[in-house]
């Protein structure tokens, strides 16, 4: 998993009838922890902008988000407390 | 996810049979979200050259849009309302 | 797999269900094997910080772990014996 | 998926059962794409060297291609028509 | 896959029993083919340190190597003739 702060957020009116319903956060890793690029998360938590996050990638996303059937390859599946200890 | 641009597409005449119907676009991830490099992405969702779309990667792009048996590992699944701001 | 040393722990109290009763490690790559950037792995070996683990990612992560329906895409699955060589 | 040109392969006599009969070939990303780094790719099409050819990596190679069983991770699922226009 | 010479061998005592029995080597991708950072992959096939191997990565490594419930995410699965030609 990786830790990020939420950035911002997209609309996606077109979209697969699969994702109908999600919220996708941009998601930004924590530069003090040399993680990688922003990603894009489905919010299974209800994380707000400037929060601090843990991510899922992969079939983790999807496997263990019970959206098996979802083109989602990214979740918020934690809210990180104290995050911005970690900036 | 990641978010990117179409910015052209491919055609493969020799491909696996499972890949057929399929359309192969170019996607340019943005660079203000610095994100990855370029991938092509199957079109689930009818997206055109210079539309702003949400790429699912890995099995995702498999499993979750109804193509299981597919080798396909990076689908369009969105396309970005106001993308443009992105930029 | 990576092998890396745990450099810190997060707590995350708002998390998916799934989560609940896991140990969230920082893991930071050993430099001197050229290895990624940190990651956030399980802890399923009870690693304490400073030790060196083999961190298995992706699917890896949940299949292997006997946790098929959490988000979880990291677990540390091994304690190195003599890291301290490593680095 | 990433496009890239065939060029070279390797042999590789002892090797997993999974794996017998098929061809491992060396593909380079084109730099144009901004892509990523070299890849052995099963070919399940019949590229030849030079060719400019269609990648799918993760278990989308191994599910996609009817090779369920076998330890690979990325396959030549297309041949593109006028690759050389990408270079 | 990626081609990578064995540099060397971890011990882990403590370890997931999933994972009990197997070797894990140190992989270094070949520079002269650009891939990317070292890993630590499962010896599926008796690889000596200075060998040249085929490895792959993610569910392959598990799912294709008779591993379904071992955490592991990369796997030696063959041994590359002549790779010293490669280096």
């Amino acid at each position: 998993m990786i830790i990020g702060k939420v950035v911002g957020s997209v609309v996606s009116t077109r979209k697969c009838d699969n994702l109908v319903g999600n919220k996708f956060m941009i998601v930004e890793p924590i530069p003090s922890l040399r993680m990688n690029n922003r990603i894009v998360a489905i919010d299974k938590i209800g994380a707000g902008i400037g929060e601090f996050v843990l991510v899922a990638q992969g079939s983790a996303a999807r496997v263990g988000c019970d959206m098996e059937k979802a083109p989602v390859d990214a979740a918020i599946v934690g809210i990180i407390d104290d995050g911005q200890d970690l900036e």
